[in-house]
């Protein structure tokens, strides 16, 4: 959170000193747009774009009581909502919210616990339509153009001669989209709904802040270990499990000082537990590649 | 500025769980001190030691008319003032403000011109006693122990004897103190005081964000060349020019791609105005020892 009002300005020098029309909607819990505000007031800085900041309304039952702060307030106090900018309740059957679905995209959140309310993002790509099978569509006569696009989005045409060509006579299997979810501290999930939205997930980002050893602790401080991080990438039969968030005692092996522990062992608690799948530890910059499935 | 509340948070992390009196204090602009506790707040951050935000009162000539703001207004709403905390006002004869003063160190700051009111800080070491001549003190028949340490800290000591032994007999000159000079964004400086101030600074932290043939285009938005730099470290009878905050046209030799250009032109424009000493350009985490004088 403390990095969002320098990423912003930093967007924003680099896209040179004209404003444009380009929007940025940043999604997060109440009591971040008034920071958002007051740090570019205070700072005096200007974007060039145009920004919304859409709040997550979190509930007591995300947290000990005793953290649980309502932060309202300050939407009340320093903000007034432009007609676009809204606080999101939750779903109440499942603790998800829906934050945006677009043409290419549907994203939700859900509630996780933690020492302060938490969430986890699903950024769930739509299905891409499938190839057009081109040797067909001359064998049924189909003239290549505007016809082409219409059945490959699922809209049947009726050629000169009067036959009408349905999609399924000449386009594939829909390419199916990719499903990447991300998890803030926790230690477990509050939303019923998790793990439905998590389902299959191409890549399943969870943090493990210490190791088996150390469970009752994690938990104390609304952290995971390992294990708890595969045992619900089973449950949502995630394809590949992120581990992050690892406490500054884990080192990697060549960095390790004297009360370091291996890095490593995250990885290994983690992969005794996940089912058919490897694990991978987060470090800065570290990019994954989630290839399209490919169809034939 | 945007950084702050995520290195106050790393160094309490630092200091373990336990609560420690040791106590922090921050000097910066009107407004630090709301953003610093909105952050804290929002982000439910807990310090583990107390802090103080001092608070430099700006003033319009700081800054073009149409940019200044009158933050004190968050001063009153969000923050009662504790007893240590305080609005520092600037000498309003010279535009310095007193910061802190203790055995070790004076810490003073300046107003600078900027796009919006900026700041430089002057870190003032003290003087430290000169060595003791010991052997001039056996001569004279002074006992070691207690006696040698009032002589050190200035103090006139009689003997058994009766005999009056006077620091100057015994002690050596003083060893300087050192001078570090550090600031912010600017095209130049508001206080009639801040060459006073900056008077053979061992170490002088100037910006040059644009090189000299952009002078008119620094200026314009509120930054310096390295001439502007130099020639102010010449008015101090600095002894170091550091050079830093560089547009990111510039880049090393080794980095350069279309449409960068070199970084050194930098170093070298204001080596051709400072007078006797080298230039320094400032890269992360650079690290510049400025050795104690030794004296004879």
């Amino acid at each position: 959170m403390f990095g969002l009002p320098g990423l912003l300005c930093t967007v924003s020098l680099q896209c040179g000193s004209t404003p444009t029309k380009q929007h940025v909607d940043i999604y997060g819990p109440v009591g971040l747009r008034s920071f958002i505000r007051m740090s570019l007031e205070v700072s005096h800085s200007q974007l060039v774009f145009p920004y919304t900041v859409h709040e997550l309304l979190p509930s007591e039952d995300q947290c000990p009581a005793e953290e649980f702060r309502d932060f309202s307030r300050y939407t009340r106090d320093c903000c007034s909502l432009s007609s676009d900018e809204q606080i999101i309740a939750a779903d109440p059957t499942d603790g998800t919210y829906c934050l945006l679905e677009n043409e290419q995209f549907t994203v939700k959140a859900f509630k996780l616990y933690h020492r302060i309310p938490s969430f986890g993002f699903v950024i769930d790509e739509k299905d891409r339509p499938g190839k057009l099978d081109v040797n067909k569509l001359r064998e049924l006569g189909v003239p290549p153009g505007p016809l082409y696009g219409k059945l490959k989005l699922g809209s049947a045409v009726t050629l000169e001669n009067g036959q009408t060509i349905s999609p399924c006579d000449v386009v594939g299997d829909p390419v199916p989209g990719r499903k990447v979810c991300i998890l803030g501290d926790c230690s477990g999930v509050t939303a019923s709904g998790a793990a439905r939205l998590c389902q299959d997930a191409d890549l399943l980002v969870h943090e493990a802040t210490l190791d088996d050893s150390q469970m009752d602790k994690a938990k104390e401080h609304g952290h995971s270990t390992p294990k708890m991080a595969a045992d619900f990438a089973n449950l949502c039969s995630a394809k590949r499990l992120v581990l992050n968030h690892f406490s500054q005692r884990y080192k990697p092996p060549g960095l390790m000082s004297e009360g370091d522990e291996d890095v490593t062992i995250l990885k290994t608690q983690a992969e005794n537990v996940l089912i058919g799948h490897s694990v991978i530890l987060a470090e800065d910059f570290l990019t994954i590649n989630i290839p399209l499935q490919k169809l034939s």
